[in-house]
């Protein structure tokens, strides 16, 4: 098995020591507003980002390429407080400080506390509708960070803001961008150039299908999937090759509004990225019964000469890709489907 | 994409020649008995054949290990003719000569004839049940080429019946043994080294469980997929290695009979087969959303401490493994279900 992994030169405080420079640290107080406020939207991958190459800064081991759902996203305002722990409201319902959600949150913002005393309250509003089946940790995290930009008014640069929100989760760097956004591997072991940046175009015929499968929890995490996957698939071994084309040709598919091209590569990249979790022991299979007739009736439509092309992340949900021409035979083929339009006006 | 094509260094017939040697051609009338007979198992792989590095010789692109199943195969009765063509009876029913089966077997025992003008009579019955969702092409070119050399009194060792069965289907050339057979890959361009033997131990308390999810018509055939996946799947790069390193891995498990190494081996090297399929493009998906309800039953048995792993060929249905201690558990959760033991006395 090939050795994916690469040792950080930073730990995450001296990367977000290096990132935010001089504006941090205990001085941070006299600037701070009361309030802080970020907002970002959820992102779907249409070249899909699967495995780490080094976990504590979450360093890819391929590039991605994301499209962002306008008004689906999270919102968070931010303050600092002299309680003992930080207060984290969640959709207008307090979490316990050792719910899980919270722990994870606290210890982001561990990386961006001016004292060790310092304590954050968070009021953080997913305005994903929980039937879409999309996850909200990569606008959460790019919430969160524009949260402690606005706070703090450290004025960062977008690219930074991405690098912080990496941090929290990897595909969260993707969410600081609406439209398309894509996000450099790097090659540098302090994941200083490892960040997602805007491609520059609008695709107004574009439409996103959410289409629900299931919203259970999740069987195994992202995180813990990839390792999985990292760890024990062979298959994995030729992945990131075609990662790295599937990107280029998916690029290239979204400059020259070659729709096909888009649509099959998103597809074969999804499938693909499915296919090493399942070939990996003891095998990660996050489809439900339901996904596989969902893509069957995908391929059918197909077949009858409809342009729909399916991507899927990790979970059993399928997001649909199509042009707004299509838009009443998806409807009346799928019925109960949220259609996003993400660049329309 | 790598290219894992070899040029075949003999025509199918003179790969025939070769092997049947000087017992071919007009002079095997005077040998040929009135009626031949063969009767071969079908057989399960526990490390999978998937992909063709020549497609006119069946050369595979990697080796494979299989058990049979004792009283599921094929029956088949061999006569020469005076006829203008081939006649064909499958099951009690005379195929038309057009007919895609009786097509392929035609073409096949063109290979056969010792005159341009021997016609031959081909009475076969398959004791697979039809719900039991087994490929009955390997236990069925198995049982002509027994037949074959039971009318031309050819007298052939087992290991050339296998490269003969080899051109009829590939995984054909398992079903000449009983119990557990290794196809080897073999390296010549001429194919002659590229044959089944048996590897020479029982295992009485195997079970094999035959779950049936579908028996409709496969979209996309075997010779086809294969041949879909070998050019345009990028994981199926890394498959050879894995496909060769789970072989050797199932032979230790049989020797040793180490049922744990068998069952985890076999289900994720089934599984990264089926992922090589889904990776290809268009996807190739055997699987119905059944077979997902199945996975997911027999990996929450295991949860439970039931010892209960399954492997899947191109097609919808599971094959479970399991030892004897575990069938009422099996019985239990899957009610309709067939049992084999392979080596029941």
């Amino acid at each position: 098995m090939k050795d994916f992994s690469q040792s950080a030169s930073l730990s995450p405080q001296a990367f977000v020591n290096q990132v935010i420079g001089h504006r941090s640290g205990v001085n941070a107080f006299s600037q701070a507003k009361s309030r802080g406020f970020g907002e970002a939207p959820v992102n779907i991958a249409l070249s899909k980002y699967w495995g780490k190459r080094e976990t504590s800064l979450n360093l890819p081991i391929n590039g991605s390429v994301s499209i962002s759902l306008p008004g689906l996203g999270t919102q968070t305002e931010l303050a600092l407080s002299e309680g003992k722990h930080d207060q984290i409201v969640l959709n207008d319902h307090t979490l316990e400080p050792h719910a899980a959600f919270a722990q994870r949150l606290s210890r982001f913002l561990n990386l961006f506390r001016p004292t060790e005393h310092t304590i954050f309250q968070v009021d953080t509003h997913n305005t994903v509708p929980t039937a879409a089946g999309l996850a909200s940790s990569a606008s959460g995290y790019a919430a969160l960070v524009l949260a402690l930009d606005d706070l703090f008014q450290w004025q960062l640069s977008t690219d930074k803001l991405s690098l912080l929100a990496r941090l929290g989760s990897g595909s969260a760097c993707r969410s600081l961008y609406p439209g398309f956004a894509i996000w450099h591997r790097g090659e540098r072991s302090d994941g200083l150039d490892s960040y997602a940046e805007a491609i520059d175009t609008t695709w107004p015929d574009l439409c996103i299908g959410l289409l629900k499968v299931d919203i259970g929890e999740k069987a195994v995490g992202s995180t813990v999937g990839m390792q999985q996957t990292v760890e024990t698939c062979e298959l994995y071994q030729a992945w990131p090759e075609q990662a790295e084309n599937d990107l280029k040709s998916i690029q290239a598919a979204i400059l020259e509004q070659d729709f096909e091209r888009l649509g099959q590569t998103a597809e074969h990249n999804a499938m693909s990225m499915h296919a090493t979790m399942m070939a990996t022991w003891p095998p990660i299979l996050y489809w439900q019964p339901e996904s596989v007739a969902a893509m069957q009736q995908v391929w059918q439509l197909r077949q009858q000469g409809v342009a729909v092309y399916f991507t899927m992340d990790a979970g059993p949900n399928l997001k649909l890709l199509f042009l707004k021409q299509e838009k009443p035979a998806i409807m009346q083929a799928f019925g109960k489907i949220d259609v996003i339009e993400p660049f329309a006006i």
